[in-house]
């Protein structure tokens, strides 16, 4: 009665059966890799019973053949990873190399040959997670990324699952452990950027090339991440409007200080109501202000935290190490033992779902509160020069502080909520002022 | 080829098909069920996708028919819950009712014919989980109760799915948020047990009969829930050691308050290891001093927070609102949604696993700090015999400090770390000595 297709589906549903051995196919041998070898060995007994049968880690692709890696067999080692990807004892694949072509072609191989995939690589499924999510879907396997956001915070499944029967409005988190590590050292010694980040360097916290971390790209794939998970939209990583933390200042953190913030590089991802009635969705990463008082703001060194709040849930909160070894490795092994208990088991996991599938706003229609750091002239008439400025476009101020000088005078503002496009006007029509020496930084308030 | 019995797994297994519409059974229309009642209908199209199919609500069971319920058809409802649970039409069961003896007879009765239960009731998963999980294995089909602990925080899917490759060491939180309102209230105000009690329950915070809460009973189920799943042992309601708040006085929060702690009641679950190595588990509800420092000592009003400590993960914790009927019904809709797509799809979510099966400490065996507040007698030598008393029984002293009164001084210990069966020791000890006039509170430290 069946077509072949259903029946194979069928069959994949209905699985291996108890205690027949899953495959597993490791591709890439760092610090990641290498845990998820030793715990998956040292705890084999526990995770057979958690899976419902034995987990065999059959092959582990490596670049370099001949380097030394005590304690792992040389039979299991393999430079082709395309090969082991194929074998016919291999079920599911777990990817931990980085990059994103390589690992790509890999994860589609697998997923097309009907093989599960668990993945850590958020810049893979950022920028990718269309073509994947279909190629799991058209097999019928599952694809797994715990890994990819903030390591074992269980930011996906929450997503994925626990908020599967409630409406997300916003997710608003500090993703990114560098970065973090970086602004809370600033705040706490009044070190400027190029100081904190040589320490972070030295510590371990920095690597030696730190572009990814400190212009905010790590952060944007995870927020296209948590957004597609969230709004049920496809959001990906160029969808994200995106800046770093080099440009902030150690006068920057101290403004904010005075003014009861701290400054935290977020992402943010946000379900918007347009003028019409509609719903759109914007994902952004950017420093922002969060008031002391908020939980995001004592979150220190690079400890990562991600707040959600939906309709029914309210707010939550979940705090933890997003990054390192050990952590990340536990998110992998969470997703292995949940793919591998549907391969022997049958079923398959959530899949990404982007029905929703909603307009991204464009960052300009973003609205937010601001704090504009200026320097201008010290005399009468200023203040009333730059208020009608922020009146012209619409947007009223909030707080306003002034700091007198030697020549010039320092003007601190506070804005009420405006948008992202009407804040670009307004600087433009503040820099063509004769009374505004320099706008030194404009900042968004949020949390 | 196959038995019968693997016939009607594999079907199971193998799903509804796509597009097809899941039966869901409502047990009880209180403000849980009311809230899962009115956001299914209103979200239809959001969970249909989600979920793979329509889910419609086709029978609503409460006690008193005759009861207004505005917005519900007639036609759903009855008095009749286990003909409703019977009815061929219903594959999903949600229970909200409350209570254990007559929801178990129904959540069995589901389970028993095939029908996957989704449940809130943590006394009823706290007192007969392993009967539930054998009814839901014996019959292939879904058991989840994720709002049984601390409501939309994604306690239960968080042990049983994301830390599934991790080893769980110890998990402690604020898990019941009436108590921590009193308590909280106590400290920021001064005032009483008895007054923060009844400005709890004019708030609504509290129930007309609070024992449940106060005593801490609550909370203990919750304890049992988090230490089965976290642990792979099945630890029941009557293993948890539990201890309510009604005995801590504004004495205790001010003396805790000086030494810089707050005190919460916490649930904690932990793994211990015997002197012969081996391991066993243990699960307490107990007033706890809690370092003011410690994310812990700041979650205020009836919020809930836990805090687990794993292997490789290190240390996470989760925040947020851990009562109330929108909380509920988002942890009950999410676990809706999984049990549905699976009724859909096929497959089975991972259930309780209680293969490590390790034995259960027993209180005594517990280790821990200890706040010791007595008053004694003012004279020289006083400090010499307490001290004596603590040493003979191998427990050193960590801090001191000694009040005068009038006729006789208030002191105050701190332990190094000592068994509970050897702190019992202590007191009994203390109270036979001429110099001690009464051990006033023995609180227990921690987080």
């Amino acid at each position: 009665m069946a077509a072949p297709t259903s029946e194979l589906q069928a069959q994949k549903h209905s699985g291996k059966g108890e205690g027949e051995t899953v495959g597993i196919a490791l591709l890439g041998f760092g610090t990641v890799g290498a845990e998820v070898f030793r715990l998956l060995g040292e705890n084999a007994d526990a995770f057979a019973h958690r899976i419902g049968g034995p987990a065999e880690i059959r092959g582990i692709a490596i670049q370099n053949k001949n380097k030394l890696r005590p304690g792992v067999p040389q039979e299991l080692l393999t430079d082709d990873a395309k090969a082991l990807v194929a074998r016919d004892d291999i079920d599911l694949v777990v990817e931990v190399i980085g990059g994103i072509d390589f690992p790509r072609e890999l994860v589609l191989a697998a997923l097309n040959s009907g093989k599960s995939v668990v993945t850590a690589n958020k810049a893979l499924v950022a920028a990718h997670a269309d073509e994947l999510a279909e190629a799991a879907d058209r097999a019928g396997v599952d694809l797994y990324f715990e890994a990819a956001v903030a390591a074992a915070i269980p930011v996906v499944g929450m997503l994925r699952r626990s908020l599967a029967g409630d409406q997300v409005e916003r997710i608003s988190g500090i993703v990114n452990g560098t970065t973090n590590f970086i602004l809370d050292a600033m705040e706490s010694t009044g070190a400027s950027y190029d100081e904190a980040l040589a320490e972070a360097t030295r510590l371990g916290y920095a690597e030696a090339d730190p572009t990814a971390d400190v212009e905010g790209h790590d952060a944007a794939s995870k927020a296209a991440i948590m957004a597609s998970l969230g709004f049920h939209t496809r959001v990906k990583f160029e969808d994200v409007h995106c800046e770093g933390i080099t440009k902030v200042t150690a006068a920057d953190i101290a403004a904010a200080n005075d003014a009861g913030f701290s400054i935290k590089l977020l992402a943010i991802c946000e379900r918007l109501q347009r003028e019409d009635g509609s719903e759109a969705v914007n994902a952004r990463v950017h420093p922002t202000l969060v008031p002391k008082e908020h939980p995001l703001a004592s979150v220190s060194e690079s400890y990562n935290a991600i707040f959600v709040e939906a309709e029914a849930a309210g707010s939550l909160m979940f705090y933890g190490n997003g990054a390192g070894g050990n952590p990340t490795a536990s998110a992998v092994l969470g997703d292995v033992v949940g793919a591998a208990r549907n391969i022997v088991h049958g079923g398959r996991a959530p899949g990404e779902n982007t029905y929703a599938n909603l307009p991204i706003a464009d960052f300009g229609e973003v609205e937010t509160r601001y704090h504009i750091d200026m320097e201008v002239q010290d005399r009468t008439g200023v203040l009333a020069a730059i208020s009608t400025a922020f009146a012209n476009n619409g947007v009223s101020l909030r707080t306003v502080r002034q700091e007198d000088g030697e020549d010039t005078a320092r003007l601190i503002v506070v804005t009420h909520a405006a948008k992202e496009a009407t804040l670009d006007k307004i600087v433009a029509d503040l820099s063509e002022l004769d009374e505004v020496k320099a706008v030194h930084s404009v900042i968004r308030l949020g949390s």
